[in-house]
């Protein structure tokens, strides 16, 4: 094992330069002799290297103690020499900093034993002010690997956006419905909209301090984005993600981002040629841009989020409406983009039917006396 | 609980009519009154109802035993009146009649004791020749769905696609990485094509069958969609749906079909508003498509399937060459589209970065030396 530099490294400008590595240089949109590669999550248990390690020690050792962290940031470089080397962390990492303490469970994954589910609680965390004292890992960690690594790759640091931390937080653990949070979502979205934006502001500390210590671009990660519908994502996790980028940018305008959604593309070229009558849409997409994809005069069935049906009556009966909206008064079939959960109060489905029953009163007549084709209903929408 | 109609019923025309169904209408494409609206899985434990059978009796006796099927279907429809009624079945139910028997084991889901792996296994697999035989619970549950909803409601039947039924058989149990299928699927393609060809025309059967039996729209559920890259769905989930919908439409021209993807849609549009340098793709995403709605100026990341890792190596540097090729040689950093899975082979993870190394040989020197606007190097792929 190497020997942690705690002390000042000089770090070459953060300006755009001929010698910065071919990561950082096709990253902010420069030609290159060649692609650059790095793999997510490339330091891990697939090597025997790693497992040296993490058959021994829980995860917060190996990720909080600098030596080690920065041993598995190398063992990938060393093996592959990638293009990148990212340093060897969570995107829960900055938690307990804050005030919400996290530990990692053999096969469960991360478990916060204290959900942060209340305005009372969010008001209660702690600001990220003195991210060199409150991490103090991270700094040795990123200056070391800049050392190491010399020219020969871009050192990455990384964060995880406000929604997808917020989500973990507000879960407590993995759910593969996300059902706390979108509770919360659904009846006090304010409690979310609070935690979100200090997670933002904390987190836009977090990543000048991973820079200043000797990241060379870092990137966010939206793991839970898959949770999203696109008005969910719009209003929960793409404006505090931007509170983050816009904060750093101010502080350090050259230093590459790279934004990564987990769930956020899709295939409905694909789908578009399929010859079945109806298209069956999951609730990951817009409804009219789906349309719009698809072609006018082809059905669509869907795509109210299923979690949906968990939520306050008014706010299933907006999504409901607009969703037949957008979808247009000809051609849909009204239907969750995904299966009904287990839990679901059994009135919200009986709500969710009625609303149907009332749909031809969601359009103006003109609109709703149109014959097909569809474009005028999806224009409006 | 009701009686079992195993009789001749005098089924209405499956002709286009004026009394046919409101979403039986609205799938083909007719004008009508108002939305209709049903629920993917609206039979289900969130019901009360529902317990009392799920509570005592195992999945396989609920829904292979006609009584009880036709009253799980219809506690939806007498408690919420949709527009569809669909019967308690499952996706797997016909692979026992081919020779695939499963078990449904309480918080793990189906178990296929003996997957199927090889051309061996699937060349001994029965084909379905006389469906009211080989599942004689289908007619007898449809036909008394048609009598008791009448004409207020459509009768919905439905089957997986070869795709997803192929993945099950060959998984053997869920799998979040679909692990099993992928290995067959880069290594031993001729295996998988085999077993969806054998299931594709066994599915086109089953179909018929339910809709002889009294269904008047059948939905296809492509629910393991998201496992697959859009090649990889291109070539082994679509055209196996198409074979089915083209063999169903020989028989039964005016019955909609309705094909639903799980993970088959996007939100590409919104993740263009994002300001970071770089946007992460996931594999879901063809990434020359991504491209063209992201920009041609924005640098892009990503976007192997991870699972091609376990790929053989010839298999794994065509992925990596196309990716590359479709993205073009300007502001693109290769990378998986997910995170390395634990027991990735160290050795693939080494050959994905040569071939990062190598990249400037992907593209003729004309390409290559371009300039900016990238517009041409996504014409050429």
């Amino acid at each position: 094992m190497r020997t942690v530099e705690c002390g000042l490294v000089i770090l070459p400008s953060a300006k755009s330069t001929a010698q910065d590595p071919l990561l950082v240089r096709v990253a902010r949109g420069e030609a290159a002799e060649r692609t650059p590669v790095w793999l997510m999550r490339q330091a891990g248990r697939y090597m025997a290297e790693f497992r040296k390690y993490s058959d021994r020690l829980g995860f917060r050792e190996r990720s909080e103690t600098a030596e080690i962290a920065i041993e598995l940031s190398l063992q990938p470089w060393r093996a592959f020499r990638p293009d990148g080397v990212i340093m060897f962390s969570d995107i829960l990492t900055p938690l307990p900093a804050l005030g919400i303490e996290f530990d990692v469970v053999r096969g469960k994954g991360p478990v916060i034993a204290a959900p942060v589910r209340s305005m009372e609680h969010v008001r209660s965390l702690r600001s990220l002010d003195d991210p060199a004292s409150a991490l103090p890992f991270i700094a040795p960690i990123l200056r070391t690997l800049r050392s190491e690594v010399g020219g020969g790759a871009a050192v990455l640091g990384f964060v995880g956006t406000p929604w997808t931390l917020a989500a973990y937080a507000m879960e407590g653990s993995a759910d593969r419905h996300c059902l706390q949070t979108k509770r919360i979502m659904t009846a006090a979205p304010a409690v979310l909209h609070a935690l979100l934006a200090h997670l933002a502001d904390a987190l836009a500390v977090y990543v000048c301090h991973q820079i200043d210590s000797g990241a060379q671009v870092v990137q966010l990660f939206d793991s839970w984005a898959h949770h999203l519908s696109p008005d969910q994502f719009a209003e929960f996790s793409l404006p505090y993600a931007e509170r983050v980028i816009a904060a750093v940018r101010a502080v350090h305008p050259s230093v590459p981002l790279i934004y990564h959604a987990n769930g956020g593309t899709g295939k409905l070229d694909l789908m578009g040629g399929c010859s079945a009558d109806v298209v069956g849409l999951d609730w990951a997409t817009d409804i009219s841009a789906a349309r719009a994809a698809l072609g006018p005069s082809r059905p669509v069935q869907g795509n109210v989020d299923p979690m949906l049906l968990f939520a306050p009556p008014d706010v299933l009966r907006e999504a409901v409406v607009r969703c037949c909206r957008r979808a247009g008064p000809r051609g849909h079939i009204l239907n969750v983009g995904h299966g009904v959960v287990q839990g679901t109060p059994e009135e919200a489905v009986g709500h969710f039917c009625d609303l149907a029953r009332e749909s031809a009163t969601f359009f103006d007549s003109d609109e709703a006396a149109a014959p097909l084709p569809l474009e005028a209903s999806l224009v409006s929408c």
